[in-house]
């Protein structure tokens, strides 16, 4: 039962540590516990080590094998430089410890990383972060004063925590890339399911703008937004089982054919649950394969209603409903804005949950022009985006109802993004 | 620069540890340096307590949200069990330490997880695994004959070593699951251009199933088999961009549609380097985009040659061109299996490795018919895949060419699987 030291090869821990170092290490440990993304990661350790060892500044440096720079996060934004750029690049680049007690001003690289604010620096050490396999894929960047020096046990304490923290930092990083790789990888298919479509051109991805718009104005928390992105991104997936000849035909659809488009919803449903979703972003499935649901119980195609629809499905069914409404076909014009507000209004209750129409409502104008010409961005004046970033869509509503000489100029201009006309 | 304890908010250590205790902690640590997969980790979770704790028996089971079993690994496989079956899932269920002393044998729940092999059990330890935020996500077990009882010492350690063990398992899980999620999402977009493309419906299952039968023949490593699987499901999304009415119609493509739906290679390229690969996999690219590469430098669309064409795509090449020969279409009978061997035989230095050749031609029968009638599995008897897998296509071959009594009942077991029709 048991198996020797060797067999399990665990890497051999120094004996020679003392009960305060080895304080220190666990201490060092809790502060990875809680699985953040990377850059909130290397902030915290660096505030753990400037507490626990104790040092006046530090800075944990990361490798990107896809740039090939070292970064970090400081001061609340990620900071990229090369190896060569800042003093700590060194003992990357040779991967071993750099330890420099006074060194002089010339000895120092970068204006601001290799410097101590409103201190003169006297000690400057740069520990190498490496996997269990001796790569090296950081570093750990600790800074004194003149008054205080980096001690043997200092120096042990990071040996040792930088091989524990190096496995954690590793295995963060990992799971940040494969995220990633599936958020692209959903954007891809939605770029996809864009091109396909020529008629709907661009629709997943304005309604992931909207979406997006909508939570900002809606205050959702980060989890509830990234996972109404990749609903939104993912909700005409169904889509890929529909023949070209009825999706792309240029006039209306007849009533089969809206048939056919409407069972949509249900392949959605199926191919979604072909996905072993992670626990933190199951909801995707439900949030995709509702968008068609009402919130009076009259949608399809389950029928349910009120909070038995997933809130996410409740802003995707106003964002789907007003890009349909709002963007251009090849069998007819845009329809009047105050129009379709108008038609959204009277489906408020009905189709939409009426707080939901309250916040959409508080869009302001300027964004949602923006959404509204996704690809043609370059044709968009940013003055006129900040103008009409002042008003929403009620003053919109308000101004056309009642024109004035001072309103006038914000429907005007609004108008003439809105109405212009391109060749889809 | 410096900020509180409280502001950074790291769970407080136990000051009372002495440095025995601290060090087996460290130690422990260690155990989950390796990044592996969570069965390989809780493995060497057990093995790291049962040799520094020390314990004679260690189990660490994990909770499955999805099917709310215990699970663990040990003798080489899973084991999962309802929190009721075994005795540590009382401390899963209770979210407390279990600690019995002389339990008597009516309290034993389960037949071999809550006994001690081959010694008296005297002491069973469960303590809870769990998340920063508190949640219990899994339980360490420990059990001792009669003559060791646990310490206070120990009790105090491994309480300690579950807040950090828990830290890090719930990320290696969560890992896993983006992983699973990852994999999931191709097999899905994979089954969906199976699907549309009915003239060669299944082809991207059948050439990822002969991927992974050549890679176990080539015994290529589980990273090497990771990176091939995901290409070969992923090999032909760039048909996701070819016009349904070039891609269905029932009639050989002229030359002009060849070039269209020659251009899906290039597609493919461009749709997959939409997606941010995670390091470990990034070769899908490469080699999904170059399958239609030939060995001798005469393929598309770069025309490289040898080496310079990633070994995943020399395979694909084989598996691609094999299942479009082997596979029924609406405007063709299959061709003679020997036929298409011959073929694949004078292209052997020109399109293909002779390497690989030589392995393809290895492949086990019985194996093979079960791909090639992917589909219809129920209608082959288990016995003939059996007998089957005895012979290889080389032995086919032998026998094809010179006939006799003997290898008659090979070609003809074979032939009538491969012959026989079905509705497309």
């Amino acid at each position: 039962m048991k198996t020797s030291n060797e067999a399990l090869m665990l890497p051999k821990t120094d004996i020679a540590l003392n009960v305060h170092q080895l304080r220190q290490i666990l201490q060092l440990s809790h502060a990875l516990d809680e699985v953040g993304n990377p850059a909130q990661t290397v902030h915290r350790m660096a505030r753990a080590l400037e507490e626990i060892i104790p040092c006046m500044k530090c800075y944990v440096w990361l490798h990107d094998p896809d740039t090939q720079l070292l970064w970090t996060y400081a001061d609340e934004r990620l900071h990229s430089h090369k190896a060569d750029e800042i003093l700590a690049g060194r003992a990357f680049l040779e991967k071993q410890r750099l330890h420099l007690s006074h060194p002089p001003e010339e000895a120092l690289i970068h204006p601001t990383f290799d410097r101590l604010h409103a201190a003169e620096l006297g000690h400057f050490l740069a520990q190498p972060i490496h996997k269990a396999d001796g790569t090296v894929i950081g570093i750990m960047q600790l800074m004194n004063s003149r008054v205080h020096p980096f001690s043997a046990s200092v120096l042990d304490v990071l040996s040792e925590w930088a091989l524990l923290a190096g496995a954690r930092l590793h295995n963060i990083l990992r799971l940040k890339q494969w995220q990633q790789a599936f958020a692209t990888f959903s954007e891809t298919i939605s770029r996809i399911l864009d091109t396909r479509d020529y008629i709907t051109s661009g629709h997943s991805r304005r309604v992931t703008l909207y979406a997006m718009e909508l939570s900002r104005q809606m205050n959702l928390s980060p989890a509830q937004k990234k996972v109404l992105r990749l609903a939104a991104l993912l909700h005409d997936i169904g889509k890929l089982g529909i023949p070209e000849l009825i999706l792309l035909q240029k006039r209306r659809p007849n009533e089969d054919e809206y048939e056919i488009m409407r069972r949509h919803v249900n392949i959605t449903r199926q191919v979604l649950q072909g996905v072993h979703f992670p626990e933190e972003i199951k909801e995707v499935v439900d949030i995709a394969a509702m968008h068609h649901e009402k919130f009076d119980g009259s949608g399809y195609p389950l029928g349910k209603k009120g909070d038995q629809i997933p809130l996410g499905a409740r802003i995707l069914a106003v964002c789907d409903t007003f890009d349909a409404l709002s963007s251009r076909r090849p069998y007819a014009e845009r329809q009047p804005f105050a129009h379709i507000v108008n038609l959204m209004d009277k489906e408020t209750g009905a189709a939409f949950e009426p707080f939901i129409i309250y916040h959409f409502k508080n869009l302001p104008l300027g964004n949602l022009i923006r959404i509204l010409e996704h690809g043609h961005e370059d044709h968009i004046n940013i003055g006129d985006v900040r103008f009409l970033n002042q008003f929403t869509i009620n003053d919109y509503m308000q101004a056309h109802r009642e024109p004035d000489d001072n309103n006038r100029a914000l429907t005007e201009r609004f108008d003439y993004y809105y109405s212009r006309g391109y060749r889809v």
